[in-house]
């Protein structure tokens, strides 16, 4: 497969700035690289946020393509890849390690200690590197994922959420067989955590959150319990559910203070619970309750730990369907109403994807 | 050995009412319990609030033995007793178990969901049960270990505590071998925790606190580097000790909002931080960071999990002598004076010890 | 609802001295205790060999009742029982721990240090302690999980079975997401792998036996793919199916040496392997592959750590009907013929249930 | 400093041929590579054997250079090293992992799923990739490590070593506090298992063997208890020291089927046993009482998972001195006899260190 030269692409020129580019040049593969022709790139909660105020570390404004919840083709093999063939069909991971520092070598190159460097190898993309909103991508192979066939393009988007989910439920030790889970926050996160869940084994899942349509999207992916928490007292009432013990694994999603304070107290005696959000300010935890419950409380960074390959397995084998998520789609050229859909939550926007 | 009718014993009869008495009824052992001659028994910082305040399912004023750190002998079986015989040097842990409940099964009595349920069998001796403020105290064996015959009775008093700082480190997974620790609060327990932690493999562990002779009695016991947070700013100290980097496995000791919150600051990416202290409020803690470092942060609930049988097993080395710790000894008769030393700390006091 | 004093019951008189017995003493429940009106024991592959040789400490011949695999509901409450009500329906674990042994104390209660002591407070009902081949049975509250309304009596008799899977499950660190599993010999356990394993995330689950119909059921249950090992090499095959790398988890169920010894060779590198079958004789394995593919291979005893709740949690969703494993069910009057059904595999027996 | 350009090295031309050459060409350092200056390089058990038979995918005869225990000072740095500068003491790691693969994705570079193929990356320093019989080595900065000032390079070489006893001990879940270790097979690694058993907080630690003056080196080294495996029952006397409970954790590293099959006799309920050694054939091991009692053995393949960093911290602490492991020393140009000196055992050889 010859590439252009040149392609489509959505560049950022500065904060707020987003500009549509036709003839960007078209990136060639280093060793150990491929080139993927993007054919679909999810929206991140993360991405208007990047577009409105950059990212540290990031390209520079005028060459800085952004988006990391991409899926396409493979049209591009770089020296040494053996791994992929040209027309695979793939996912993306964002976070590429350093693979020299610690804790790459320890496996977690999810927190690399060379973020943001990228003479050292380390590369995140959409935010450090180039990302998906355009025709194509230079990934290394260690962030690429091969997708079942019959996976439509627009939902393996979302394997990167997923991987978010499931790489909150890996850092507290995994979900056991009938354990009680709390997912706080239906966002697409939060949803993809009760599909998670589900697949891995959970018992009763309870999600809270407060929009009725996204409590009832949770139901149908899996949730048993729907908590509005704009209509009962969300620690009373997982309490009560669960016989005053509380649950025993909690995936706080929703990113806010009062859900954090909240999720601690409804954490059983020797419960985990995980904080997927993104925090703004610092949460007044109960840290006496965690001290007398024997509670853990686990951050989760990201994906890390190859969680796409396993959120992919577990998605691939048709269980539950994950397509409704995606509330949207739009052609590349209609990227800026597609930032608009999800910035205003238009139309009940749960993921938009942008088509390049 | 036939056991005497009556004995001695500090008695609590309301809220800051502690009498001595003469003619305590010496209990009886039942099935799968021991009779213990009290020789030793230590004051914990929770103590001087039992005595101000008294405790949860406390027995009843009157008749309410407190002290949860005693050793002594074992002076009577009861049916069915194989695992001691009298004459047995002992200490004792303060939980035990109802057994019954998940948790119990699960080996986590240390959270027993029955805790306070003495007729389910639950037991927190000192707490909800009597202890070892007496010449005489009733133990069920499971809260009872062996101490080694070279080991002086006062020093037994402390593998309670040690116990304690054990269990904040098996808490975050153990001690990797080599990794950077950080204790905070040079207490009896976090001095504690500076020996566990030298006897289990730590690299450089670095103590903050306050008190020059603290940290000076830390270097003794294991610590490398000492920090006085009056002096310096401790978070930047420890990133600056660590290359920015941050600490591997930190045991938050001081039981302060502030150390709770300093602590997540110096934590590394993907590191542990144990909250061991006792917490009077909410602690603002930075959960953003939490989250994009990946740290885990547990809370320890007193000992558990057999933690005395190990930390028997470590100090029963005689590597590090922890004698030092026991700075003043009072017969049973001058317990007010012990209390008042511990409370006022009297002359640089740090374990004070009562023998009955 | 008052007791009958007595009850019909199947009761050893000697080796293969199995009787039917009219006026057996219905027992009376101890504290913590409840007496089981048994509607439902199947016929473990461990109850043949029972009948013919008896097991180590046994209750007296003339007095031993056996059977271990039973469900029913609670006809009396022992003293302090507040677990349950009279009325709830129930299946039972065999091994209840004396509770004060370090591995009991440890929530290992399936490898009690007092195994077989009844005075120390072990039992392993229908072996050291009588079980469920009667019209009533007496249990601890510790060995007796509550079942689901909905849930067909015959078919809780399997839970028993289903957590002896799972817990091999557990000992391997879980199935994590995606992974491919294999389940060596699809006898009860071994299907019931299948189903465990499916429900909790793996990915592609292969199933290596000698009979086309129990591979069928297999499949049915979850498997994705089949293995003849009469028609084809297990270990070429597995390393065909995963490109030459081998199974990242395996579940030998078969309890043969040479499976055993197959089973090592298509592990992964990296890979776990739980031994869940009954071993006549030493297995040569391949111990030098062991060591230099990193392999971990883990005993797996029986039930363990509530693992009767897990599996009860998992199977209570109804997700995969396991109905078709019971294969015959009898009347306790027809327990010889029960026997000989599963002895002589007659009518392709799977798990014959015997109807007190 | 300039390097020359050639070089002393000894290289292998054949199988039992090995050269000394005067005018070897001295490496040059690639990306992220350093040029070590060898000050000194072990005899590794596994090296006659190299000498003997060669290895899979070893370089070319006529340009093999063998030994991948070795230390020295970084001589030159290749592009982009910032980890390292000139004049650094460091000591090397075997394994570099490809990065790609899933395994050293997952921080499990030392089994590596493309062991020996140098076009992804892989190397196995001394093995498949040249090593430190030579004046000069160049190794990947993953696969190098500082050393301690005060520690002397001889001794450095033992790295290596002490890295490959410690990662048997991580693979069976580290050495919990106080535990009973058994280390069967007091040769190099085995004795320094008996080290790092006893920095990480070991309890009784039992050494196993056949050699009174290697059982008394292991005495000197840390072991608490010596069995002459060639005078008494070692399984017999494991569980008489034990009452009966045997070893919590075992680490066989004798490598001779007789010893891992007593292992598993002598392994308690619930225990770990690592398999450290080089087994010649199957090993056949009582797989029932492996599942009965509840068993893990664990394979352990090399150092893995940056265990020589974790050694370096615990005997750079000085607790326990390792210098009189090296029991020999011989310059370069005496390497035949410094091999001779090895296989022959001669003078007690334990570690044999060849300096260049």
């Amino acid at each position: 497969m010859s590439l252009p030269k040149t392609m489509k692409a959505a560049v950022l020129f500065g904060e707020g700035d987003m500009r549509l580019v036709n003839d960007y040049p078209v990136p060639e593969p280093g060793a150990g690289e491929v080139i993927i022709k993007v054919e679909a790139c999810a929206i991140c909660g993360t991405d208007p946020k990047i577009l409105a105020h950059g990212w540290p570390n990031h390209p520079p404004y005028g060459e800085f393509i952004f988006g990391h919840e991409y899926a396409g083709t493979i049209a591009a093999l770089g020296q040494g890849v053996t791994e992929f063939a040209t027309g695979d069909r793939v996912a993306v991971e964002p976070h590429k390690g350093c693979g020299v520092c610690a804790n790459c070598r320890d496996g977690l190159y999810n927190t690399c200690l060379n973020y943001g460097n990228i003479a050292k190898g380390h590369r995140h993309y959409g935010f450090s590197f180039n990302g998906g909103y355009a025709e194509y991508a230079v990934n290394h192979v260690n962030s690429v994922y091969r997708i079942p066939d019959d996976m439509p393009i627009d939902v393996s988007t979302l394997i990167t959420t997923a991987a978010t989910s499931l790489y909150g439920i890996r850092r507290i030790g995994g979900i056991q067989a009938g354990e009680t889970v709390v997912v706080s926050g239906p966002g697409a996160i939060g949803l993809m955590a009760v599909v998670m869940a589900r697949l891995m084994g959970a018992g009763t899942i309870i999600l809270a959150g407060t929009r009725p349509e996204r409590l009832e999207m949770g139901h149908r992916l899996g949730a048993d319990i729907g908590i509005n928490i704009k209509e009962v007292d969300v620690v009373e009432r997982v309490m009560a559910l669960t016989n005053g013990v509380g649950a025993d694994a909690v995936l706080e999603c929703a990113g806010t203070t009062q859900a954090a304070v909240a999720a601690v107290e409804y954490t059983k005696k020797n419960g985990r619970l995980a904080l997927v959000g993104i925090y703004k300010e610092p949460a007044p935890l109960n840290v006496n309750k965690i001290v007398q419950w024997n509670i853990t409380v686990a951050g989760s960074k990201a994906e890390g730990e190859r969680s796409l390959a396993q959120a992919l397995a577990l998605l691939s084998r048709g269980t539950i369907d994950i397509a409704p998520l995606v509330t949207h789609t739009f052609p590349l050229a209609q990227i800026h109403t597609a930032f608009e859909t999800v910035i205003e939550r238009r139309g009940g926007a749960l993921k938009v994807v942008v088509k390049p």
